[in-house]
């Protein structure tokens, strides 16, 4: 289905960085979800580049709900978010076109669409696109919200920089939504921002690990193959620029333990089932277990810098260097954290709207 | 789609461990693709539990093509291998109903079909159904080797016990894929055979985490969003079960390096465009670069343990222990390495069949 | 989705004429569904070959419910019917190799699958591999039943000869559905009966047409665009071989008629909205309103007669004659008739499933 | 996939009357399509209503690309048409709230979106989302057309009047396609619009037939079951509003004939494989034999009509009557002739890339 993801919920992605607009098609949505322009406001914000530490170009993120919307609640039929791309700065993309940007989709692109696709800024592969992807999964984010399913995420690691991990689950949440620069201690923050500046001015950048919390979710959500919850949300979370890795629970740190220490055991507390430990990440056989979800995601360091980098020249087939001038983020993690809760919000919009049909997620007012 | 996955071809799975028949259809195959028996063979007997390391259950795997081939090809139309259960003890399944065991899926389950799934020996949710994904993986694994892409795996690392990484990818593949216990260096063999053991005394199990490579991908394949390569992969790969973490090229120790470090610099090389180090595991914005693909797995320790676990009772509402009687693997990493290398040969099939249409991989001769 | 159909709840279809065993793979059925064997067995029954207006093969119809079946309900995991094929003649199908029969699927097979098809007995063309699509739709069939929801068909054409048109539905319908040759007027079946005979002795074939009705859907289910209930309707019943014709409601008959004598006025009737006529049949955009689902299909003679026909060599490309031996049915209509019930009852229970969830269809009891 | 259509190459549909824009989304097209303006806006006039015979309303149709097209050309990412919504009058929506309309969607998105559709213009419902679905159908129209792949339309039956059939194919489908009111004789034309002017001097409506066929299709496209030729069409054509029967080649009149009568006998042509007929309508199993698809679509008069009409009232249930005023078309049939003719270029175009892969429509220029 190539742009568009999902089952009975589905997501369709579309637009370039220099093309008219970026937007996507939110389909099978519930009829009377109320929309939540302070949280689509909100997310556009943290997922734009501002301060220091960002991209100098100014993204306003206007946007237009362009169909699905009337009198403030969805309609049912497809939700389409249109947003205008209006700082369109043409720099020399013919020299790209000669010269693929190391780590950047350039050269795939070319092998792909045989030079047809507009490489003006990255083109259809742009961080950009997901602007559109945020603002339609805030919107499914606070109907969730409305169910009791919260989802948020910090920045677990930073270049060595690491944050403590989730301990208190809802009340980081709300927290962890309202900040710009998402970390559960305040130290880390400082930690975090120094090496942001120190990498930024070798003009260079780094990466990091992104943890995150679904708080909520009732058990027996998911399917046991292919559409696991693993699977589809691991299938979105790579949709996001930068992601390389997905792990649950504990991971990659399952290769250390025996199973007599990772298994989760159940016992009851206040009459309800819950697991002692939560290493299996809430879900057992790709089906939610009632615990939180945890997940974390790998984000490579922008690929984007300024120092002096080898790549070829197409035309001639020819060793060569490149060196990106422009606009470039030292740290993109935190922005990408965004796109990481609006993919999430749609992977479980739409499990549930499989579960439990497509009128669940109404609002009740 | 739940239990079928792909999109020009798919493959849907079926099956419960103590039902008659366990299955996968495969279907958008190409006509004309020469069915490799001794390939499937050899798969289904790396999957089998076998020695003193796995469960003490003989499976024959006796498999029968049911549809799709003709005189000993594909004949285009759907493909459907059925094994059957022979060998099926009926345990004390009733007791499973009322107290799950930590880890498994028992308990999601019972949230999700009311009680009205097959209990006996994990139901759908047993690893025993990967036997149906060999099998048809190892199909179009032969297919895609007859295209020159091949694909292996290793168990990078085994409760702390690590085996080197890839280096030399062609040799390492054939000799991989001809191991019951696939490492690249002779010593780790010992080592992790020894970790094994002891936790096998122990009435224990122990986990890992796989390395695979997939060479000989041309560049191209993939799509930018959602659909792509590692979006794709990960979807499969996390229906493998114990699978718990899934990371490309440098994956989580993107968190440590600089831009300058992670990106992978383009040169030539014998006229042809290949990058100097390959920390994106062959993968730019969704799409194959043309560098082998590398990929790692984390498999947890199989929940199956000796040892007494506490659970609870769901019919009181009671907190009791369970002790899980009957055979256990102290580990099986190794096995399910295989159902890795046949997801990975049905997931890029699919990507193949889809870029370039339904009679792509058909046999030359 | 080639053999694969539906959205929420799909069927996969798998099998051909002599292989070991057609089948069919549900997915996404509701746990706790009873099933109702004796409904399979009436089903595969009624589209069995018998009696001296078919063909003289007998076939059984033994069927194997190998996965999602525990004791006799479903269990909520894919659901797979296997059929044996237990009476093959190996027939001279060297020969259609080379001499497409006029209107069957030979020449078209040869174009598609380059000569890997299996030719034998029509292969996966064959007419027997919907006696899958009966088994499973019988299962489903009975689930809506329980819901209220009644599904019926009547020949109401057959070369020349009428039947009267559905007037009191859910009388009609369960007698209908216990008769093979479903008429609802008793001379229409001598009327028919006799053309059948005349054709039979001439060696040639009859079709005609199917009226089918839905009774008891409630309003609202359906989508505006594209998977309109006519759609994913029609999508259904071109599938079924011999149909070349659908329509809903007054269907073609929708050109002699101005507007203010087509549409359907509303009323209110105990309480209830209705509407005086249903020329819409049942659907307005897309949509059930809670009238009776009314169609039509189009089934055309059987391509397989005893006279001498034109055709092709494919080897020299050129023209000859074939003579088709071995059984031949002179009409299939009442045959055809079960295939199109099941197909209805499971893009029925996939619309249902969509819109209330994947528990909607399990039995109270 | 409600909104999604198509396997390989999608279209997704959004929009709402009176929204800021309705659009469509093409995915999986091939890089390297050249956009054929010309055509778009030939066809968009077609669509749009004009004249006397049509609805006053004035709808200009400017259209934006908005994404997945660079210099003229397709890049190969998502295309996205977007349509302003520029005339948009403020009716009393607030009655038809109350008042269903007679055959109008109103009721059945009432029972759906429980109130929270866009009731303005017909919301999601109205017949303008089709231009949409126009432009995009055009640009594959003329890709399809660069492989020799053409497509047209007439108006075989008018209320009873009808038009000769298709003879000569070549020469007919580039005259229809150049005619707003497509018919093969000039006397068609005036004893049709002869039809219209008295049902619009009565306050009236009047529906048809329309007949389109398919020439240049090569063999072998489509799939054996499910996703037939004639499956994936009729899904699409139910789309297109005002559609309520679809048939192929003789349709419902193969009830009449004898098997012997409706066979197409093959014979060599020049070298090359042809039928003597084409009662089959191109298609066999499924799947195209090289011979022109023909097929008829059934037309329901427009249900708004100037006439007063039955209906209820939702608030107090009660029985009442409406009277539609505005702008209301005698006939549409020669509007919903374009949105035929585009959905038939979206459908062949994915049965096209599934069978040949993603890059097989870009144009040789």
């Amino acid at each position: 289905m190539k742009n568009t993801f999902g089952n009975n919920l589905t997501v369709t992605l579309f637009g370039e960085s220099h093309g008219d607009f970026i937007g996507a098609v939110l389909d099978g949505v519930s009829p009377g979800i109320k929309i939540d322009r302070e949280n689509i406001d909100k997310r556009l914000s943290q997922r734009r580049p501002s301060g220091k530490i960002s991209t100098a170009r100014v993204e306003r993120d206007e946007y237009i709900i362009a169909s699905g919307e009337y009198q403030g609640y969805t309609t049912g039929t497809p939700l389409t978010v249109l947003i205008p791309n209006t700082n369109k700065k043409s720099g020399d993309y013919e020299k790209l076109a000669k010269t693929p940007r190391p780590s950047h989709a350039d050269y795939t692109a070319e092998c792909k669409y045989h030079g047809f696709q507009d490489r003006r800024g990255g083109g259809h592969f742009s961080g950009r696109i997901t602007a559109a992807l945020v603002a339609v999964g805030a919107i499914l984010e606070s109907a969730l919200a409305d169910k009791g399913i919260l989802i948020g995420t910090h920045i677990s690691e930073l270049h060595g920089v690491a944050d403590r991990g989730f301990e208190v689950y809802g009340d980081d949440i709300a927290t962890l939504n309202s900040s710009a620069f998402p970390v559960l201690r305040e130290v880390t923050y400082e930690n975090m921002m120094r090496e942001i500046e120190k990498a930024a001015a070798m003009g260079d950048s780094v990466g990091g690990i992104l943890e995150s919390a679904v708080i909520g979710l009732p058990a027996g959500v998911g399917e046991p193959w292919f559409d696991t919850l693993e699977g589809m949300l691991a299938h979105a979370l790579f949709s996001v620029p930068a992601v390389k890795g997905v792990e649950f629970g504990l991971g990659f740190a399952f290769a250390d333990v025996y199973g007599s220490e990772g298994n989760d055991a159940f016992r009851i507390d206040g009459g309800k089932i819950v697991t002692e430990t939560n290493n299996s990440g809430g879900i057992n056989g790709g089906i939610s277990n009632g615990m939180p979800i945890i997940f974390r995601t790998a984000i490579k360091p922008t690929p984007s810098i300024f120092k002096s980098q080898k790549t070829v020249n197409l035309e001639d087939m020819s060793d060569t260097t490149i060196e990106i001038s422009g606009r470039h983020d030292p740290a993109i993690i935190h922005r990408a954290r965004t796109v990481i809760d609006a993919v999430t919000a749609i992977t479980l919009a739409d499990a549930f709207t499989t579960r439990f049909g497509t009128d669940y997620l109404a609002s009740k007012d």
